[in-house]
């Protein structure tokens, strides 16, 4: 499972606080600890500084590759905000995220064009959200073959499908993880990837509901998440279903994770 | 999900006792917890007792009877103990199980065949265990046929595909939900069952691991389960799970679960 770390996001009151007052020791504590439970990548966001977010961003590009070796997940839907990160950036971060949407589309695209970088491709065009399989599926295709066309390595690109809440519609919990499956069927060698606390919206118990979902989808072949590496739980779930799901080799993983006391309470 | 409560199965020692001493309000407390629990049919196995199967499952089915009405689902590989518990039996049982092993399919057929009794359709052949996907189908495919020519309608029929443990081969796991899923696209109406405590077998932490591969089957289809359904966790995986699979109008059973407290620690 590839994980990529949800926390330095500034619409959390502390990491907010922290890059108002450039308290860089407060953001490396949060990568170190995401870097050290399991994340692969460590997402940064600034999406509510406007005016202010392609400066924010970088800095916690810069902030953060100074404590881990871990890349960074650059989470925007501003191209221009991508862009300042990136200059700041080593080695090769994750792009999170490109859509089907005209303007996102055509000013992003040229900026990873022909890049190694990873890119997240969320399942969304200018019509909205996708309601269906077939819907995601639609999008999918046009965004997938279009990233290829810019010479996007399929092993690079992760598909969203995005979830959208159960409490509202019954079928959007299958909807989603159907989607998976059929992605990972129709790009051999692609990724998937999605943050998926949606789909507890409007409803009690919504942590437990959401492990319950991401083992849902790994078992649909989800091999990538937008999570809290920190929730011990959750990371228990994915430990566990990737054993079950074959992923793991005489579930070693599994097995340390269990030493480790992961599975404990 | 239809729940089969696994619960009164003479391999346990309480219920051996109970059945050595013929204390029925022993079963009876049992039966009637896992009614409570939600059992929709409470398993009877009197297995370990040989020569002696038939007289006791006969009167294990007579006295879960006495105090619920839930069916039985009449757990023996031997037909003629089938046949006694059958007598014995009010209302439309399940039997668990026929499978493609030839004494016990020919046996067995000519007491179900034309009835309305469900049936759980072991995937076993006196080959053995089936290993992959393609042997689960194979032999589904012959069984199913099989007892459909035999006038039981294919909404009678369980398919168990037969969990073996990730500990043993990797691809266990996925041999199983994959097989899952063929068969129910392969056979509209059909059900699946089955009792997925073996996936664990090597493993620590077999509770856990148990709950999450029931979420990886319920998102491949599984729609019965033999179970212990006074575990309130293994409930609480399956109720959330199905909320998940779009089976729960308005999460109202999910929200009623939670009321219950069905989520709690």
């Amino acid at each position: 499972m590839i994980i990529i770390g949800e926390l330095i996001n500034a619409s959390r009151k502390a990491i907010k606080a922290a890059i108002e007052a450039g308290d860089a020791a407060a953001i490396q504590q949060v990568a170190k600890d995401q870097a050290e439970a399991g994340a692969d990548y460590i997402d940064v966001n600034a999406g509510i500084f406007v005016g202010q977010e392609p400066e924010y961003l970088k800095w916690l590009v810069e902030t953060v590759q100074q404590v881990t070796d871990k890349p960074c997940a650059i989470d925007s839907p501003d191209p221009s905000a991508i862009e300042a990160a990136l200059a700041a950036h080593r080695g090769t971060p994750m792009i999170n995220s490109i859509s089907l949407e005209k303007d996102r589309y055509d000013k992003l695209m040229p900026i990873i064009a022909g890049t190694q970088m990873k890119v997240i491709a969320l399942c969304m065009s200018d019509d909205g959200m996708p309601q269906t399989v077939d819907d995601r599926m639609k999008i999918a295709d046009t965004l997938v073959n279009g990233l290829v066309k810019n010479d996007i390595p399929v092993e690079n690109i992760f598909v969203d499908p995005l979830v959208q809440p159960v409490s509202v519609d019954k079928a959007f919990g299958t909807g989603f993880i159907n989607a998976i499956e059929r992605i990972v069927a129709a790009f051999p060698g692609i990724h998937t990837a999605c943050g998926l606390s949606n789909i507890s919206y409007g409803l009690p118990a919504r942590k437990f509901m959401n492990q319950t979902f991401m083992t849902m989808a790994i078992a649909k072949g989800l091999d990538g998440a937008i999570i809290n590496p920190l929730d011990k739980k959750m990371m228990a779930n994915i430990i566990a279903a990737e054993a079950l799901a074959g992923r793991d080799n005489f579930c070693m993983n599994y097995l340390k994770a269990f030493r480790a006391g992961m599975f404990e309470g």
